[in-house]
């Protein structure tokens, strides 16, 4: 390596695996123009790997300080940089394109400083703090006495343009640290100061991006000029204290969003759009699902009838479906003796997560927050054999856990939720396949709740993190049985260290909705600490007591998360199975009442749930208020239909599908209810 | 009555409506020898009314203050007074024999003061505290500084039989108050003139009752003499503080029971042994059905998986039939704020049943000891008008209540339990049918889960208590409306004044279990104060805002306890559709294993739930297991059966039935638990 510099020649190894000699010094933007103009347009940003370090290198983290600490490295070796970064030494070399995940966000962190610009042309009194590219677009966070306008905003915009059209190239620079923080001091720029002097050292260089008359301390990379930044929008302003204190001056975080074109910045509006239009909150007042009384307390969900007949169909199958994978339903006290989440470890290594105690006569209680001490107390009631070996108890466990107030989210972050919790006890060797089957079962929640696709997490402990317990020995191997499992099952997945539960790994099933967002909620998790802790056992096969293993698993997750998830993913039009009110019925006028009784008695016993506007309005207007209510059928109801035994059927989604015979339609929608099929 | 009063001869009217004109001073006894002297051997204690005070009088209490008071009247007028107790006045007269349930109480109050007799022969150092007669028998608390030894009770009931021998007569006598205490003092009696200072007043005359040596202060009445207490047995003896307090001196209760036979006395004995036998806290830990863990903490149940399976099958039920009967299912949180407990006066009218307040950064939080005001917060959450009532709200819901501990018993008296709650709200016109309603609903759950017989309690209030909440004219309206239903439904109940609870009248159904025991579990409780301090509206026809009334009604009471019940009910020897395993597979050897699994698939088909014993054990053994776990149905199956594809039945309780077809056996079982047969 240290040849390959010295000499005037580098090596720069293309994707196609194509090696090309050129001089040191020579940037990415010079070998895209080599090969040809058109890519030299489209690229980005480039990656780069030194030649020979093919090993994966230290995973930097994605927090606020990478943002200032220089060029950070990737997992997997490999890092961005600017398209006129000099290559220094031999590389293998990514070109970006827009396609790219990657330059995307190289966009955002650009446009966020062209936004920088447009502010301190319109607003030179303002102070900047940092402006990172989001999941969403970007912010930056700034300071100024007087707050931004919806005016301001659209002006910041308007000047935004011009600075694109300028097209001013974005330069690197750096300079010496004391440099940097005595001009920034001279300008009163008190947020840059305290940024270099948190994220770098005395006597480093650090590192600038000049476009036109704008400077900013800032890592890179970014665009080769403004004129990349092509689609934007200045979105919103909200408030934020400096350093999160409230004890601090308020900054204005202004929210903006790019996109490589018009159309990707269109259609991320639409969906804007549509995930508003999903909100589980607006449904679920509009639905009547749900409510959270604040006169109650925060993050505690009251299940309105409508929701609750939807909590039951969801629990009536899980408990089923448990039964007929061999868990045994179990129900356990929601209050414990302290001294229980004592010997648990819950008390030291969840504490902060649990609810205060409550002082009896005979002793200090606290709420669960976990259900896994009560299934344990069941298994250890009675001495066990290898042959009870799986035991498997599965219950509908509500748990209390203490979020702050204010952090709250309607259904998705709670206080209070019901946990579809099971605990596995087993033999070392009966491991792989409970697991096995625990991922099957979870395929199965999730595809009969209608979601086609998933991700699945392996979440590893941190050694160096005390908050993990048991040996490096103990997790490899319980790393190396879940490894096993879903490699065996050819499920892909993406290992995440630090992220296990304090007592051992964890997979982690993350469905995708509908809009292709990721909901967390199914978990599998290994645990030889309880076991432990409670001292278990189980009589082998040679007449010796053993300890067993113990698997937690919750598939739903939540219900009341999942039930907000499933709101949003059918946008509250549920599957018949699901749906509060299954079929409406619109008798056409006063003397078709007798006959739609008689259809909605018929049809009740066939075990759907049905409702009839018996109220004296117009046809339309009922069935307008039942499709509002996304009822997947309305069946109308007039003098044909009373004279054939039959009904007209609107479908949702679907609209008019004419007359059927009652019976048929009985059969049908008796069909879809009870094979919970997961569309109409 | 002043007039007859004075004249030599009084008038005795018969339950024939007979009277009789006698000297004043004749006893009951004098007349029922009159009459026949067979019927004076048979008497046991007379029951007289003054003549033309036929209208009530004030009901007396049954506390311990009534031993000792003087004779006290019963709501009806009566009051029960010696055989010998010369008559004063007119009076209606009733001649009370042994099939009299009073009499049983005389026999036992005199049995108590045979066995104070023996006592204090034997014992001469032993002070005497009281000795009443119980629902069971009776006991002595008496104060000695050893404790008694069973030689002792056998000793003391040996004694007891030569004082019957002797035929004592029990002579009433009165003394002022003022010699008895010095008597008593000088004895050294400490509890005895406790009772004279505490239950007379200064100057009154104290009534004494002797037999034999010995004379005690004592109410009365008794039998003529002693030689009427036929049949005793001394039982027990337990420690008992003096006035439960703990500081005081410990007292020894010694226990007794008395009959007026032997056949009585032994049919008690068997009975006792039948209430053991059925103690639902053996039973559950014998079939593994549920268990409450010290290190979790007291009054906390713990349902294991065969528990599990029976709750599962009650609540399954209960939910369906209240979906069936109009009602919808809601889900309300365990843990409310502090205020609003406040606000519906439980802090205020309940809160020493509650548990202590848990503080969070917002609020602080109780557990909920009710469900009624979570349901009242749906009830709010949305405007109602008069077409939307009645609206029934039910929910599983589990609450916590503060029972001090050491005063638990197994699943019948625990801290947490789960109520099947429903809270109606209805227009004031409604009610009657809504209480009707509940009360089917009552007798359709009791039917259903095998209980042919109950008793109802109409509660009502005590207008002296400041306890209870709201003025005499909705007292009054509230008690005419649940009258009314119960009338109606021609079902007869007994009114308990006092013991409502504080928010209104309600009428409590008592079931009769198999031994004859009565079973507090059903409630139907009548509401106008929650409506109120929740300020619930609906919009009634006239379009002006109104109050609605509410119902709390709870079936089983709470599951816990109802399952207590139904385990010695069924001496765990449980219905088809409740029992954990319904049916076990006993294969006659290895090679019948194959056709045991298919019978096994089949069975578990049609839904049932069946337990194969797999073992290499004799037949003989495996029946033996499955007929100690009570399982309905034991199949053997062996080269005969797998041939015919038959199976040979036993059924528990009534052993061989020989072979059936295995299709048939199917049919059988599946119809007992689809229907939820009572018996098999």
């Amino acid at each position: 390596m240290s040849e390959l510099q010295s000499t005037a020649n580098i090596s720069v190894q293309l994707p196609d695996g194509s090696l090309r000699e050129v001089p040191a010094g020579t940037t990415p933007l010079d070998i895209a123009n080599a090969i040809s103009p058109r890519l030299a347009a489209a690229v980005v940003v480039a990656r780069i790997r030194p030649l020979a370090k093919v090993t994966a290198g230290e995973a930097s983290d994605s927090s606020e300080e990478s943002m200032y600490a220089g060029p950070t490295t990737d997992a997997d070796g490999t890092r961005l940089v600017d398209l006129t970064t000099p290559l220094t030494e031999s590389v293998e070399l990514w070109l970006l394109k827009e396609q790219d995940e990657a330059s995307l966000k190289v966009v955002r962190h650009s446009a966020a400083h062209v936004m920088a610009t447009a502010i301190l042309e319109l607003f030179p009194e303002t102070k900047l703090g940092h402006g990172p590219a989001t999941d969403q677009g970007f912010f930056y966070d700034v300071y100024r006495a007087s707050p931004f306008t919806d005016a301001d905003l659209a002006a910041i915009e308007a000047r935004m343009a011009e600075v694109v059209a300028r097209n001013e190239p974005f330069v690197r620079a750096e300079e010496p640290r004391e440099k940097g923080l005595e001009d920034y001091e001279k300008q009163g720029e008190f947020m840059k100061v305290h940024f270099i002097e948190r994220f770098t050292k005395p006597g480093e260089e650090i590192s600038l991006y000049k476009n036109g008359n704008f400077t900013d301390f800032c890592r890179g990379p970014h665009v080769p000029s403004t004129g990349r930044v092509k689609a934007f929008k200045v979105m919103s302003v909200a408030g934020a204290y400096w350093l999160g204190d409230e004890k601090n001056q308020q900054l204005q975080r202004i929210y903006g969003t790019a996109f490589f074109n018009d159309k990707d910045l269109q259609a991320h509006f639409k969906r804007l759009e549509e995930i508003k239009a999903r909100d589980h909150r607006i449904i679920g007042k509009q639905m009547d699902l749900y409510s959270i009384q604040e006169v109650a307390g925060s993050g505690l969900i009251f299940w309105h009838p409508k929701g609750g007949i939807i909590r039951k169909a969801m629990e009536d199958w899980m408990r089923e479906e448990c039964i007929k994978r061999g868990y045994n339903l179990v129900y356990t006290p929601h209050i414990m003796r302290r001294e229980m989440w004592k010997i648990s470890g819950h008390e030291e290594n969840y504490g902060e997560n649990m609810y205060p105690a409550m002082e009896l006569d005979d002793a200090e209680y606290r709420l669960k927050p976990m259900n896994c001490p009560g299934h344990i107390l069941i298994y250890k009631n009675s001495p066990k054999s290898y042959r009870d070996l799986p035991v498997r108890y599965a219950e509908l466990g509500n748990v209390y856990r203490y979020e702050r107030s204010g952090t709250m989210h309607g259904l998705l972050r709670v206080r209070g939720f019901t946990q579809d919790d099971a605990h596995i006890f087993c033999t070392p060797s009966q491991i792989e396949d409970e697991i096995a089957a625990c991922i099957d079962f979870a395929e199965s929640v999730l595809h009969t709740f209608g979601f086609q696709e998933f991700k699945v997490e392996l979440s590893t402990w941190d050694p160096k993190d005390k908050a993990f317990i048991g040996s490096a020995e103990k997790w490899d191997g319980a790393v190396g049985s879940l490894t096993k499992v879903l490699d065996a099952k050819g499920i892909p997945y993406k290992t995440i260290p630090g992220e296990a539960a304090f007592y051992g790994p964890k997979i982690d099933i993350k469905l995708v909705d509908v809009l292709g967002r990721m909901w967390q909620l199914s978990t599998v998790q290994f645990d030889w600490n309880l076991p432990q802790r409670f001292d278990l056992t189980y009589k082998g096969e040679d007449g010796e007591l053993h300890q067993p293993v113990m698997v937690h698993r919750a598939l739903f997750g939540s219900v009341e998360r999942f039930f907000g998830v499933l709101i949003e993913h059918y946008a509250g039009a549920f599957p018949l199975w699901l749906a509060p009110v299954q079929i409406g019925l619109v008798p056409i006028s006063e003397k078709h009442l007798d006959y739609a009784n008689e259809v909605k008695k018929q049809l009740e016993e066939a075990g759907l749930r049905v409702e009839l506007d018996e109220r004296n309005e117009k046809m339309n207007a009922k069935i307008r208020e039942f499709t509002l209510q996304k009822v997947p059928f309305v069946l109308i109801l007039g003098d044909k239909e009373s004279n054939t035994q039959s009904v007209s059927v609107r479908t949702r989604g679907k609209g008019d599908e004419g007359s059927v015979s009652l019976a048929d339609f009985i059969t049908r929608a008796k069909t879809l209810n009870e094979t919970n099929a997961a569309t109409l």
